[in-house]
This record gives C-alpha cells, sequence and structure tokens, in this order.
C-alpha cells in the first residue's frame, strides 16, 4: 500500500490551499459603500436561499436514509466475504448481515449528503463575499481583478475536490479498518455515500437551475419587455434575484454536480478494483482512484497558483489566455502524477493503465475545445445562427436547433474514442486470474479518474463565472466609472466560456463513468446472486426487458427535461406577479425615488424554485425504483449463462440495467444538445450586439434591431435549457447509476 | 399451408379495388376552368418532381443494387440449408452459393425499389388528381367532398399495401418454389427487398419532406411576411411549389414509408417464423404475416366502404366522426380475421398469438387517442402553448418544447408495454423444440402484423390530407364561393389530425417492428457464424463495442435531424431569393396585372430539395456500414457463448447492433418529440386564429395580435420539426434494421 499517504496529505493540503484563498480573498477590499450595500443584498439573498434549499434537502435525504436503511436491510441477504486462492472467486460466509448492512447504507448516505452540501455551502459563502471585492479590484486593474475572482472560485473548487476525498476516504477507513470488515466488501459498503452525494446534486442542481432561470426569464420579461429598463437596472425589484440566481445555479449546483461525479466514480472505480483485488490480492487496484485524485490536488494546486503569473495588464490580453496556461500546467503535472501513480501501484504491466489515464486526461483537453468551437463567437455555429437572426426568430431557432443536434457527433465520438481505446488498452493488461473483461473495464475506470484530476480547476474557472456576473451587476448598480465595468465585462465573457467548459467537461466525465458505474452495478448484481465477479452476466439486448427498460430510461430524460423547463416557466410566473405588483402598487420604484422589495422577490423566486423542483426529483427518483419493482414482479422468466447457471426471475434487474444504460446514452446526448444549443444562441446575441452582423449593405445590425430582437428569443429560449435542463440532466444521469447501485437487492427476486 | 390461397386474392382484391376507386374519382367532375387550370400546375409541377426525384433514385438505386450485390457475393459463404429433425436445428451444405446470394439479394433490392416506387408514383398521380375533384364537389356537398377526398387517398393506400403484399409474396415464390430452394431459407434470401423499400423510402421521404417545408417556409416569408399577401395567394410565385408540396411529403414520403414498414416488418417477421418452422415443420409460421395482411386488406375494404353511409349532411358532424366509425369497422373486421388465421395455421396453442395480434390492434388504437390529445386544439397540451404565446415567441416555444418532450411518455410506455405484454404471451405458448424466447419474439411479431392491418386505411386517411389541403388551395386561388370553401376548410383540418395520426402510427410500428427486425438480424448473423436459431446471442449493453455502438446510434439520429432541419433552411432560401427576383422583375406580378412563372418556383424548389437530401441519405447509409468495419478492424475481442461456443472477433456485428437497437430507441423519442410538438404548434396557432384565446378582459386575442405572432414563430419552427426531420427518423430507424440485415455478412470476422 505504497503512496497511499498522499491521499490524508492532498486531503489537507486542499483544505489549507482553500483556507489560505478564502483568506486572501476575505482581507481584501470591499469596495465602495454602494457596491457593499448591493453585495450585502445578494450574499443574503443567497444565503437565504441556501438555507431554505439545504433545509428540504436535508429532510428529504434524512427520509431518504430511513427508507433505504430499511429498504436494505429487509431485502437484502447481507455481505458475502470473498474468497481469493488459486486465481479463482469463491464467495464465503456473510460477514455483514443485512441490518447492518442496511444501517451502514443509510449512514453513508447522509455522510454523503452532508459533505455535499458543507462543500456548496462554504463555496457559495465564499463565491458571494467575491463578488464586490472583484468590482472593487475592477477599478484598479484586470490582474488584480482575474486573481480575486478566481481565488474566490477557487475556494469552491478546492473545498468540493477536498471534501469529496476525505469523505470517501474517511468512510471506506471507517467501514473497514475500524469495523473489523474485509477491504475487499468496503466500496459495495459505501455506495450510499455515492448515492447521498447524488441525492443532493440532484436537489442543488435542479433548485438552484430552476431559481436562476426563473430569475433571469421573470426580470427579462417584466424589467426589459415590459417596463423598458435595461439588464441589472436597480429599479427592477427581481434584480437581486437575478443576480443571486447566478451563484446558486453555477457555483453551488455545479459544485453538487461534480461532487457527486468525483465521488460516485471514485467508488465505481474502487468496486471495479475490487475484482483485481481478489485474484492479486494487492489492495493497490482498490485504492488506486484515491492516490490519483491526490496527485490531481497538488497539480491543480500549482497550476492556480501560476495563473497570475501569465496576466498581463496590457488591457490587450484575452482574459482566457491566462486560464488556458493555468489549465496546461495541471494536465502536465497531472501527466506526471499519473506516471507516478500507475508504475507504483499498479503491477507489473502499469504502462496500460498509464495510456489509459492519459486517454482521460485527453478527453479532458478535448472537451474544453469542443465547446468553445461550438458555443463562442469566433466560430461558424455561432456566426451561423447570428446569420439566421435576420429572418427572425423562427428561423433562429431552428437554425440553433440544428446546429445543437449536430454538436453531439463531437460529444458522441470523443466519448466513444475515449471508452473504446481505454477499454482495449486495459485488457491488453495480463493480469493472472483477472479477464480481459476486467482489465479492460478497470481501464475506462483508470480513464475516467485521469479525466477528473483536474476538476478542481474546472470547477474554480466554473466559479469564476458567477462572480464575474455578479461584480459586473454590482459596478452596473453601483454607478462605478467606465473602466471598471469594461474591466467586468471582459471577465463576464470569459465567465460564459468558463461556464459552458465545465458542462461540457461534465457530460463528458457522465458518459466516460456510465459505464464503469455501470459495471460496478453488475459486480453488484453479480456478488447478490453469486456470480464470481470475472464472469459475464450479459445484459442482452435482444431481452425484451432490456430493450423496454432502455426505452423507458430515455423516455425518462425526455419527460424529466419536460418538468425541468416546465418548472421555470411555472416559478417565473410568480416572479413576473411580484414585479408587477410592486410596480402599480409603489409608482415611486420607477421614478427611481422609493427602493423596491427585493427580499421579497427573492423569497418568492425561492419558494417558488423549491416547490417547482419537486415534481422532477420525484420522477427522477421514483421511476427507476418503480421500473425494477414493476418487471421484478409482473415478469417471470429465466436467465442462462455462459456457464450454465440458471437464474429465475432476472426481469427487476435486467429491465433496470437497460434503463440505467440506455437512458444514460439519452441523457449525455440530449444533455449535450441542450447545453450547447443554450450556450450558442446566447453567444448568438452577443455576438450581435458586439456590432458583428451587418447587412447586404455594411450595415452593422446591432442592438435594438430585428435580428436582434430575434437572437433575444433564442437566447430566452437556451436560457433553460442551459441552466436547468442540461446540468439537471448530468445529475440525473449519475443519479440513475447510483440509485440503482444501492437499491439494487430490491430488484434481484 | 391453408389459407395461403388468400394472398393471391386479397393483393388481386386490393388492386381491382384500387382502380375501380381510381375509376371512380376520375370520372368525376373536375371543377370550373379556374379550378382545372390551378389542379393542372400542381399535377404538372408533382409529377415533375416526381419523375426529378425517381431518377434520381433510380441512378443511387442501382448502383447501390451492384453495389450491395457486390459486396454480399464478395464477403458472404453462401447460405447453408437447414436440417431440422428430432427438434434440434443443424446447418447443412451450403445450397446457395455465394455469388447466387450476391445476385438474389441486389435484384430483390431493386424489385422491392421499383415495387415502392410504382407504389408512389400511381398514388400520387391519383391524389393530385383527386384535388380539383373535391374542390368541386365541396361546391356541392360535404358528403361528396368527403368521398371524393377519401377514395382519392385510399387508391393510394391500397396500392401501397396491394404492392407490398404482391412484392413480397412474388419475390419469395420466385426464390423458393421457382428456383427449388428450401423455403426456410426464402426469408434470408428475399431482405434484399426490405433494403430497397428502404432505401427509396428514406430518399422519398427526405426528399419530399425536404421539398414541402422549403416552399412552405419560403411562401411563407417572403409572401406572407415580406410581401404581406395572404397564404395561397395566387400573386406568390411559390404558392403552387406549396401546393405540390403537400403531396410529395404527405402523399408519396409516407407511402414509401408505410410500404417499407409493412414489407421489412413482414419479411422480418417471416425470419422468426423461420425458427419455429425448423422445429415444427409447419410451414405456416413463415407465410402467416402474408396471410394475416391478406385478411387486413379485407378489413380495410369494408370499412372503408362504409364511412359514406356514416357521414350527415346536416353541417353540424364533425367530418372526423364518420372516419372514426369506419375506423372501428376495420379493427373489428381485424379481430376476426386475426381468429380465423391464428385459429386455422398456428397450431394448438394458436390462441396465445391471438393474444398478440390483439395488443397490436390495440396499440394502434391507442396511437390515435394519444396523438389526438397532444396535438388537437381541445385538449389542455395545444391550450397551454397557446396561453404561453401571450408572453411572446420565446415561451410559445419553451412551453411547446416542454409539451413535446412530455409526449414521449405515453408513447414509450404504450410500445414498452405492447412489447413486453406480447412477448410474454407469445412465450406461454408451448411449441416442443422451440423455446420460450423465441415463441416470445414471434409474439412481438405477431403484435406488429395485427398493428399493420389497419394500414391501408390510415394511408388513406393520410393521404386524404394533401387532397384536401390541395382541395383549399384551389378554391382560394379558383375564386369559389364562400360556401366551397367553409367545407373544404373544414376538411382540411381534419386532414390535419390525420396526418398528425399516420406519424404516431408509423412511429409506434417502428417502435414494434425494431424488435422483431433486431431479432431477425440476429438470426442472420447466428446463420451466418453457426449457431443454432434457437440458441441465444447476447448484445450485452456491458460490453464496450456495443455501448459505444449505441452512442454512435443515438448521436446518428440527431446529426440526421440536424442535417433534415438544415436542408430546410437551405432549399427554402433557394426559393426565397426566386420569389423576390420575380417580384422585382415583374412589378405586375403583385399588381396582379401579370401571372408568376409558377414552374420555375417549382423547378428551384424541386432541385433543391433534390440537392439537400443527399447529406442526410448519405450519412444515414454510410454511417451504420462505416460503424460495423471500423469496429470489425479496429477491435479484436472474443465472445463466448452460453453452450461455450468462442466466437472470434465479434466487435464488428456487436457494435452495429448496439447502434441499430439504441439508435432505434432514440430515433422512436426524437421523432415522436419533432411530430408531436409540431403538430401542437400548428394547432396552437389554428387555436389562437379559431377566437379562443381571451386575455384576462374576456377580449379575443386572435388574428393579427401579438399572441398569434407568437404562435406563428411555433408553428414556423414546427414545420420542418413535422414534416421533414419526425417523418425521415421514422424512415432512418427502419432503414436501420434493413440495411444491417443485408450487410450483415461485411461485418462479420
Amino acid at each position: 500500500m505504497e503512496l497511499i499517504w498522499l491521499v490524508p496529505v492532498a486531503g489537507l493540503a486542499a483544505v489549507l490551499y482553500a483556507l489560505w484563498l478564502a483568506h486572501d480573498v476575505l482581507k481584501r477590499d470591499m469596495g465602495t459603500p454602494e457596491m457593499q450595500d448591493v453585495a450585502d443584498m445578494i450574499f443574503e439573498g443567497a444565503m437565504a436561499f441556501l438555507r431554505r434549499q439545504y433545509a428540504t434537502i436535508a429532510i428529504l435525504s434524512l427520509v431518504t436514509a430511513v427508507v433505504i436503511g430499511l429498504i436494505v436491510g429487509a431485502v437484502s441477504e447481507g455481505v458475502k466475504a470473498i474468497d481469493y486462492n488459486d486465481g479463482s472467486i469463491e464467495y464465503g460466509a456473510v460477514t455483514v448481515d443485512q441490518w447492518e448492512e442496511g444501517l451502514m447504507t443509510g449512514l453513508a448516505f447522509l455522510f454523503g449528503a452532508a459533505c455535499s452540501a458543507l462543500a456548496g455551502y462554504i463555496g457559495m459563502y465564499i463565491s458571494v463575499r467575491s463578488n464586490s471585492r472583484t468590482a472593487s479590484a475592477a477599478t484598479r486593474s484586470l490582474k488584480e481583478a482575474i486573481t480575486v475572482a478566481l481565488r474566490g472560485g477557487a475556494v469552491s473548487g478546492f473545498l468540493v475536490v477536498a471534501l469529496s476525498l476525505i469523505g470517501v476516504s474517511t468512510i471506506f477507513l471507517l467501514y473497514t479498518e475500524a469495523l473489523g470488515n474485509d477491504e475487499a466488501i468496503g466500496p459495495f459498503l459505501i455506495v450510499g455515500f455515492g448515492f447521498g452525494a447524488s441525492f443532493v446534486a440532484l436537489f442543488a442542481q435542479l433548485g438552484g437551475g430552476i431559481y436562476t432561470k426563473a430569475a433571469d426569464v421573470g426580470a427579462d420579461l417584466v424589467g426589459k419587455v415590459e417596463a423598458g429598463i435595461p439588464e441589472d437596472d436597480p429599479r427592477n425589484p427581481a434584480v437581486i434575484a437575478d443576480l443571486v440566481g447566478d451563484n446558486v445555479g453555477d457555483c453551488a449546483g455545479r459544485g453538487a454536480d461534480l461532487f457527486e461525479s468525483m465521488s460516485a466514480e471514485n467508488i465505481g472505480a474502487m468496486i471495479l478494483g475490487v475484482a483485481i483485488y481478489a485474484v492479486t490480492g494487492d489492495l493497490e487496484w482498490v485504492v488506486f482512484p484515491l492516490v490519483l485524485r491526490s496527485f490531481g490536488i497538488f497539480a491543480t494546486i500549482a497550476g492556480l497558483s501560476s495563473v497570475p503569473f501569465f496576466v498581463k495588464d496590457d488591457g490587450k490580453q484575452d482574459p482566457m489566455t491566462p486560464l488556458n496556461f493555468g489549465y496546461y500546467i495541471v494536465c502536465a503535472l497531472s501527466v506526471v502524477g499519473l506516471g507516478i501513480a500507475t508504475n507504483v501501484m499498479l503491477g507489473d504491466e502499469w504502462y496500460w493503465f498509464f495510456f489509459c489515464g492519459l486517454i482521460g486526461i485527453a478527453t479532458s483537453i478535448a472537451f474544453v475545445y469542443i465547446t468553445q468551437y461550438y458555443t463562442s463567437g469566433g466560430w461558424r455555429p455561432v456566426k451561423e445562427i447570428a446569420d439566421a437572426s435576420r429572418t427572425g426568430p423562427a428561423t433562429n431557432i431552428i437554425t440553433g436547433t440544428a446546429v445543437g443536434m449536430e454538436t453531439t457527433a463531437a460529444t458522441a465520438i470523443t466519448i466513444a474514442i475515449a471508452l473504446v481505446a481505454s477499454f482495449a488498452l486495459g485488457s491488453e493488461a495480463d493480469i493472472p486470474g483477472a479477464g480481459s473483461f476486467t482489465t479492460g473495464v478497470y481501464g475506462t475506470a483508470v480513464a475516467t479518474m485521469g479525466m477528473l484530476m483536474s476538476a478542481a480547476y474546472i470547477l474554480s474557472m466554473d466559479t469564476f463565472g458567477p462572480i464575474t456576473d455578479n461584480a459586473g451587476g454590482i459596478t452596473e448598480m453601483s454607478g462605478a466609472p467606465a473602466s471598471a465595468r469594461h474591466i467586468t465585462d471582459s471577465l463576464d465573457s470569459v465567465g460564459n466560456t468558463t461556464k459552458a467548459l465545465t458542462k461540457g467537461y461534465a457530460v463528458a466525465s457522465a458518459g466516460l463513468a456510465a459505464f464503469l458505474l455501470f459495471s460496478a452495478f453488475l459486480d453488484k448484481v453479480k456478488e447478490r446472486i453469486g456470480v464470481p465477479l470475472n464472469d459475464e452476466l450479459p445484459i442482452n439486448l435482444a431481452n425484451v426487458d432490456v430493450f423496454a427498460g432502455g426505452l423507458l430510461g430515455v423516455m425518462l430524460v425526455f419527460v424529466f427535461s419536460s418538468l425541468a423547463i416546465r418548472a421555470v416557466s411555472s416559478a417565473a410566473q410568480d416572479i413576473i406577479e411580484e414585479v408587477r405588483r410592486q410596480f402599480r402598487e409603489d409608482p415611486g420604484i420607477m421614478a427611481g425615488t422609493s427602493r423596491p422589495d427585493y427580499g421579497r422577490a427573492v423569497d418568492i423566486t425561492a419558494k417558488a424554485a423549491l416547490r417547482n423542483m419537486i415534481a422532477p426529483g420525484v420522477l427522477a427518483v421514483g421511476m427507476p425504483i418503480a421500473v425494477g419493482l414493476v418487471f421484478r414482479f409482473m415478469r417471470s422468466e429465466e436467465l442462462v449463462l455462459a456457464n450454465g447457471t440458471v437464474i429465475q426471475d432476472p426481469s427487476g434487474w435486467l429491465a433496470v440495467a437497460g434503463m440505467v444504460m440506455v437512458g444514460t446514452i439519452g441523457g449525455v446526448m440530449l444533455a449535450t444538445f441542450f447545453n450547447n444549443v443554450g450556450g450558442a444562441w446566447d453567444n448568438a446575441k452577443k455576438y450581435i450586439e458586439a456590432g458583428n452582423l451587418k447587412d447586404e449593405n455594411g450595415v452593422v445590425e446591432g442592438k435594438g434591431t430585428e435580428p436582434h430582437k430575434a437572437a433575444v428569443v433564442g437566447d430566452t429560449v437556451g436560457d433553460p435549457f442551459k441552466d436547468t435542463a442540461g446540468p439537471s440532466l448530468h445529475v440525473l444521469i449519475k443519479l440513475l447509476s447510483t440509485i440503482t447501485l444501492v437499491m439494487a437487492p430490491l430488484f434481484i427476486a
């Protein structure tokens, strides 16, 4: 177990680094009293929403923890020890009985949920404390503004990564060493942690996504369209809610999303490691994901710290450039860390897995570029949409849809290549006793973990987005000088790109991860029905249960998206009515003589968002369970394995397996469409606003022209696509895997 | 082989009935000289497009036929005879050598393509000859107008069904009896027929879909929006192209779509019958699908003939009512026919398959109602979209998208229930030697064939759509009395519903059929690699090739849709420029003193549509082949079957299998979304135009108001969704199955 000592060191380093960053940000100048006034309102609104949201999530989590504890306790048969000698795997006596397993699963669920919530809460706290400081820094220099915004964002990024690493390691140690259980069954015992993380992520992303877009759409429709006042105008009662929304969606929501990715994929990779551990007796295969993530943390600290050195304060540099340089440093150091970790830990044929990890790192770089191509203004796709805006909103929407659907190609092909290549390379590794399928799947796990090494950096760039967005709003509302606004505007545009990048990264990691999480689910089923881990369990698409499950899985992602989009409309309606009421009852607001009741608008948005997240949330959690139960009890078939074993009534888990796997494919494609089409519509509008569209006579068709109005329609349509439905789909995909992993016993007859 | 004599009788009956209908329609009054003038222009335009389109398709088909003949000849190992005794199936000597097989496949392909083209051509001929006669009839009575339009449509419906039945039977007889081959290998020899039908359908639907929407969008944007003249105004040079488009999309396109459905599913069902024939020695299992379809033809003749008796000329009756009554008669008689056919042909436990067929008939009824609920004005979904139009085009699009995605639920659940239930019922049938999997899959095939029994009726109602739509246009352009326009308007609205129904029916049959066609593909693979037909060949979703293939399959349906939508924009651009040119160069057109050059607009639309159908067409045909080849040659794995057989290098066909199956699921869901959202947007606009939307003070917000303008945007966006992308996806789904069925040897190492 060499290198395992790195895990606590890295966890501690990440926390200390986050504390130092937080200290550095908080000690900075908070700006003018006007800036502080606006920032305080955003802070209060954000924290109020977060408290209310987490209170709701806490109650839901507690109930769910009890329910899953009882279900697992009641239907499981306990966890069997694994005997491993002379290369074959046998199951021995039950070492953790069913009620112990239920209790441990419920507690792990709560622990995962708590870690996720804690990371989100502290990250948000610093993020909304960084915005006025960024606004203030922007009155002085670009360099300082970038530094503050990036460090503020990095607090969130590092906390998320650190808490996930510490959380998974702690619960693993507790459930194995502390309780005296075999490490081989440890990963199966901690799956509740991943489910807890998914559960919080689902509601955090849904609630945050609905909040941010309801506030945005509501503020725009009633402010810009009805009252004719500009964006971020202090007379608009919903303006603070809009600024709060950026934080709760992009910071807290995406943080929970990636917290879940890392935790669930880490646990899934450990489960896959068990199959190799069982034949080699080397625990390194199980704990390798933890060590690799530790190297990722060190690489990210180095990369982030280097960014300020690349900033040139000459007014010409694209602020994206220093961020990209930092990212390259993270990737280069990750490769070094990957080399050390695989060489030391993964046996004689470690290099195969080193190549797998390289593929993962390359995939993350590929997605950074793919997203930029499809969503930033300099390239063909956005220009095409801007051009189509000339003939009105309908052609803007039609062309945008075509572009958005086209983007699935690069995503699917990249993921397919990464998966097949890492599987093929992994299966080349010759490990006596472990079949090529086992090492191949492990290869895909190493690729996924390689991709996630840079998660803290990506997440820091993501949270950079709402901080700079807010800084722009604060600059606008506090009447700061135009030079500061120029700086925040350039940062805001970079923030849009980094937010889009993060979504691409999250989709790709979800796609890669699906395969490993699915294999982990099958390992869990094998463990339950007593099939050796190195045997194949066919989820045959020609089986009617698998096919029907797959159909229902794709349907789930469509209907879930429908509910998420509808939730935004419904919540926006509440805000529109509140703003109309305030304008009607106090004419002083429009005159600029009385201050609108921002707090009430924030409050109403929060309530509406939370109310509207229930339906899609229940569908996401309930449908896989319902399908599993219906197929388990309504169908009666048998399945014959390659070794002749006959398995009775497999329909429940077969349907669930089809649902998870095919639903994941559908979800990855649909989320890609939503994220990219929304980003492209947004940037097509910005492209026109920047004066890049000209008519046949060379006259600029900018803000206020008919093409611009058409582009605004596209942008508005894209809002719930890219910030509510798309990101919620990432979470849904991973939730499907973790919920079925935990609930597996329920679907097995 | 009892009842087999019914097949030629039914084929002949259908042809004679179609001839009688055609005679009846053609002898009717052609209307005023003005009507005839317009009708002649539509006729010429439609026939010119059809000739040009079929010439293109003919060349493509000839080349493709030669290519697939050569490929099959070069890579296949010939077809082996099947020995069947004491319940086990063995493969014997090669009875059709590889070059014979290549030749037969190529010829079958051409024959299938020719039958499809012939059916489309004659159907279109009568359809565009029926429009002025319907317009003329509308000046006299509703009853006469319905009768003419429905009979005109029925010519197309019956010819499509008859030519498919006659074509499949003829080629089957030729390749077995005439050439002296065993009937058991017959279905494998005629798969080329299904591929030929798919091939023509793909280009017919794509070309027709692009034509109709490019003309529609082009005519609207430049006529209604730019020039401010009403729809169907004779001054618009694109008006004839628009009317021609209705025929080439809904009549020729949909006809080819359903021709393909029936042919491919019929052949697939026959292949599945071989597995039971091989153990029972009863050829009935193979030819049963032909007999069942024959009963469907008789039922449809009775149902269609009864419609005029239900029409009440009291001005109050909804014209949908008599059409529904006719449909009930078809369904009731189909149940009788199903009972006779299963009882006589399918052994002692025939009743299980009778139940399967009932499920198919019930599914077709269910889809008729689901489509009506989601796309007609009386129900919640359309009202919701109309309401959302109040806040502008963006909310109209957002709400429409949410509604469209929601509709996938009913579709997926209905198909899943139908599939699982028919499989479960079929697998109850105890046939010695045939496993429950074999009889279960046969059960789904019986359900699919049961659903298709009413195809001729559905198709008649579908073609009713463009005929009444054209009749409305002719009435408008020829200045007929308002009473006639009132009648054609009411028929046009019914036509919209029947067109939407047909799409729902086509999607459902594609979904049901996927399972049986996929099983047929696996049977073909088994036959090639020498695995007994009753053994299971696992297409394991946990296999990386299957998963990657699935990902690429869903990507294919998204990218194909993107290309189809983009093709409409691109072709519309050509028309817009032509109309602008005509307006500019001849001011007499707008003044009404000179006649626009309709022919040139028709010609340009045709060229643009054909040019733009190439890219999506090539993608659809090329990608499955490319994926199969890449995986076959780049990957090297082995697959172990349940009986211990080791299969080398299965990656090619595994990836293709994943692609077809998961791609089909994605395609069914996406097509459902496109068809329903487009229909709902269209009817939300009509709902507002009919004066059903009122503001808070009860004032009607009708034509010309802001909500109406917003609804027009939604309707325009929906046009390429529902009439190009959606219907082309149906065809793509089935093409995926038939192309892989024919090309299977190419993917097997």
